[in-house]
């Protein structure tokens, strides 16, 4: 799910560009406010950063966030007075007299000062380039707008502590966050977004539908899936190994263990360095932990005689490897140690490779086509860097041939893949599937890549129809990804309201009375049976409170079992989309619950 | 799968005793023949082993299997002869004299010389026993037989290197295996046997039937299961798991590391010290590979707070631990590196433990049942070593409350569980499920354990009625135990031949000329949308060729379509079971498939 840019667009960058000079420029407004309310304060930096900007202070008495309402009013004083953002040059010395009282800035002068990369002025000194927004004067490369009338609608966002420079040995400064777009309403639908986002992170809705935690005694990276978690898993498991099936995959089940020699041979001990766990035992053992499965997939293809008419041969593995990510950045499902890949690999010869390919889109069609996700994505073809060529293995003649084969694939599948140079894998091209989050934001899941080099590394071979030994050629793919980051897509995606087929709990029977658990428990019985997943609410609550806890688990229908439909051997039920739809048929009701799951809506 | 003892049976013993002395003379007699027909050998050792015996020689010029059926004929010759077995006893120094030239003796001589547990004689002069058969002398502690017409119906199976005394430093000898029963009846059925274990052996079978394989890469003790074999460990665990769903499991998925600090709480760390696979990084991470499941479950118990109408709360998981066995004796799938566990725990109140034993021992019951294994077993009640109860961690108190009920646990249900003292666990008494494999072999698989201690180590709590917080009891449950010894026991019960829900194919359509391929294919199509496992035999090979080779594939139905069968719609069955099954429609031929798949037949 790594983020991949749209191809280069003049427009959009400038857009971009504009954007982040506004930014920088309010973050200058923000400093000019402190220093006409809090004239003792020491200035750090303030930049413009994704959706906004900061800056950081050294206040004499801290402040708190209802301060914040004040500076930004004093923000909007200024704004209106109409400043110029004027850029003026100084030498080092008469830099020094000015910030002499920013012990902050001094120090970055000191750099600037001892860094060769910055130009010297005339005679040797050097000039540092400074903005002055009336009385408040900053060391500062720009660029800036021209006037704070240019500045757009801005709000200050949060407080937060930052050590100068990130490094803990520094002093703790504060920082104040803060938005600003070009109009009001850009502002508004920023902010809802934040809002939204908030009240969909998958840490928090995690916690709340019961899907996943942590623990200190496990560690960090490493999440564990309660039921109502691993019945979601289970589903998307079910359903990408369906798809895949019908399209000739075949499941293995390979160790998360192996020798260091498998990824020496493979190229990845050298790629993932790092990232490697390394295995040790009292009795000397000396292995690894996998942070790839195609190494596997070889040794699976490798352990039996293969001959030109078995191929393709394709196998699929839903399961575990493991990286060794900075202890420092694990957190929530998006960065962890232990990631469940939903891994595949065919071994085909070069005649099949582009009926393989098409095989595997279609593969990410269905798939797609079947969460109602297909058609919101656009596709990267992704080649070489042509200018670094040394940058990839593998010989040109079959990169050419490679790419224009995709080229070919996505025209005859009318795919509009837009060439991305540079975006190719090490050993290949590639097809890469963009799609937007609830929140808009881009993300790369599915993947199909071409693969000439590995099958030559481990030396795999099929016997063709001349009994001649030849390298088979591997295609990489990647259907849905991680179990982990798409955990996280679909439950930020639906806010938690899962559609049928994956909701955990997909009915809950809420019996009116006490004397009426027996009756709900034989409903809940009869849709069981159906393979529904059904909770009974047992409990003494009223039902009203019992309502409101089925719609905070966020279930999508309810059963109301009351005398009236216990007599007419009815029920009556609630549904979470189209509210009440009243006294039903059980045998009905099933039905229609077994229509919405099919159909994954 | 550990092997237990019944309880002591004195008749038994005394057989086995016999046996064993039987055994042990007639390496002697295999040593007399070989002395006979090759005078210059010098004779290492010859105990009696399981099954039968050895003896390890040094011939001066290397035998041949081809020789064993003269050293047979000359042991007839010499047993004929009715000679004694006689004892001596001989002072060290004489004993020197008499195996002056037989430097392996003079070696174990020398041993029971420094050896201070072997007694002295009067005069502090140290004395060996000797056994005497016709000119053949050995060193020997017996005991044996009075004549040799008491030894029974003998064969000599196989020829093998082995180092003296297991040291490869030491020369090699060549180790020459027997075995010996009282009649030639018992010496055929053992013979007949160990032929069957042959055909039956896993490892053959698994590679000829394509289940699993190893790779050098990869290492050994890490099977990688491959396409058929992933089928069977499918249906498996969504057989167990079905099973235990009804009974109220749920399942949880956690990972494969955690910090040491969860084993050193549980008291794995220091029970499987040896065994445990630390983790490192070049980042500093400091992790271990769980050796059993349990802690992670109860992480996931204490990740929210629990009320006395929570429980019982069962969680399974059929996933990977992993041992650091010696890397010696690793082999096949009976001992790995990588275990896939099917493990489960409930965590329940005081008052509700005898319940959830009961659930779990219907659950063992309704498993082994449906694979038709239910019947052919017995239970072991396995209790404290009262005389060792510093062995044990937990109160006295419990321990006689869970022993007792455990006693009327078995009443009730009927399970006529026999008392084996001393085969408790650590924390808890259990009860021990004994079947018997193929060959007679007894193993223990599922096993249903109190646990008091761990929910108190890891301060798990649920409030009870009056709002206190309270330790639950856990239940520690394995229903197949391992996948990997379970497919052991299944494949080599089996001979491979798995029941059509296990069969990795179920059907193979086999056209009887090229031209048929396509209506061979639309008959597998039917057949693959109701969910049966179907190949199609495309090759241009004759039928009789391909019966053969489905026939070798182990495959429960051949499906034969000529031009006769396309044009009356119908299908030819060939039964694995049951012969040609004549011509048959269809969909009554799905209909009688999945009635066999439902029942497990």
């Amino acid at each position: 799910m790594q983020m991949k840019k749209e191809p280069l667009n003049s427009t959009r960058d400038k857009k971009k560009i504009d954007l982040e000079k506004m930014q920088h420029s309010t973050s200058h407004l923000l400093a000019a406010a402190v220093l006409n309310l809090y004239p003792t304060t020491k200035f750090g930096i303030g930049p413009a950063i994704e959706n906004g900007f900061y800056y950081d202070f050294d206040f004499e008495n801290p402040i708190s966030e209802n301060d914040l309402v004040k500076i930004e009013k004093e923000m909007e004083r200024i704004k209106k007075k109409n400043l110029k953002f004027i850029e003026k040059k100084y030498e080092i010395k008469k830099a020094k007299e000015i910030f002499k009282n920013q012990p902050y800035k001094l120090e970055l002068i000191d750099d600037l000062e001892k860094d060769p990369s910055t130009s010297s002025g005339r005679g040797g000194e050097k000039k540092v380039s400074v903005y002055e927004l009336g009385d408040f004067v900053d060391l500062c490369k720009g660029p800036h707008l021209k006037n704070t009338k240019e500045i757009g609608e801005f709000k200050l966002t949060s407080l937060a502590g930052a050590y100068w420079r990130g490094d803990e040995k520094n002093p703790m400064l504060t920082r104040i966050y803060g938005v600003v777009f070009p109009t009001k309403k850009e502002l508004d639908k920023h902010l809802e977004m934040v809002e939204e986002a908030k009240k969909r992170d998958h840490r928090k809705l995690g916690k709340e539908l019961d899907l996943f935690c942590f623990s200190d005694l496990v560690g960090p990276g490493l999440p564990m899936f309660k039921p109502k978690g691993v019945v979601i898993i289970d589903e998307l498991r079910k359903y990408v190994e369906k798809v895949c099936r019908d399209h000739g995959f075949e499941k293995v089940l390979t160790p998360h263990l192996a020798k260091i020699d498998l990824y020496e041979l493979s190229g990845h001990a050298q790629k993932f360095s790092d990232e490697l766990f390394r295995v040790s035992s009292k009795r000397g053992h000396d292995l690894v932990i996998r942070p790839v499965l195609c190494p596997h997939h070889t040794q699976v293809y490798a352990s039996k005689k293969r001959s030109y008419r078995d191929l393709p041969i394709r196998y699929m593995e839903s399961e575990k490897m493991y990286r060794a990510e900075q202890a420092g950045e694990v957190g929530g499902l998006n960065r962890v140690y232990a990631i469940t890949v939903e891994d595949g690999h065919s071994f085909c010869r070069v005649d099949q490779v582009k009926e393989e390919v098409k095989n595997i889109v279609n593969i990410i069609k269905d798939f797609y086509s079947g969460l109602g996700m297909w058609g919101n994505h656009w596709v990267s073809l992704s080649v070489r860097d042509y200018d670094h060529p040394e940058k990839y293995i593998g010989d040109p003649k079959d990169w050419d041939k490679c790419e224009k084969m995709l080229e070919e694939i996505s025209k005859e599948m009318k795919l509009d893949a837009k060439r991305c140079e540079g975006e190719a894998a090490l050993y290949g091209p590639k097809l890469d599937f963009m799609f937007r989050d609830s929140l808009g934001k881009e993300i790369q899941i599915p993947t199909v890549q071409m693969d000439f080099a590995t099958p030559k590394r481990f030396d795999l071979v099929y016997t063709d129809e001349k009994g001649k030994e030849v390298n088979p050629v591997m295609v990489h793919r990647a259907i849905l990804g991680s179990y982990e980051r798409f955990l996280v897509l679909l439950t930020e995606n639906f806010a938690g309201n899962f559609p049928l087929w994956l909701s955990p709990v997909q009915v809950k029977v809420l019996p009116i009375n006490d004397k009426l658990v027996k009756y709900a428990k034989e409903i809940g019985g009869r849709l069981e049976k159906e393979d529904i997943r059904v909770e009974i609410d047992e409990s003494s609550e009223s039902l009203g409170k019992k309502i409101h806890n089925a719609e905070l688990e966020k279930i999508p229908y309810m059963i109301i079992v009351g005398d009236k439909e216990k007599s007419a051997k009815k029920i009556s039920v609630r549904s979470k989309k189209d509210g009440d739809l009243g006294s039903l048929d059980v045998g009905k009701f099933v039905e229609k619950l077994k229509k919405e799951i099919e159909e994954k809506k």
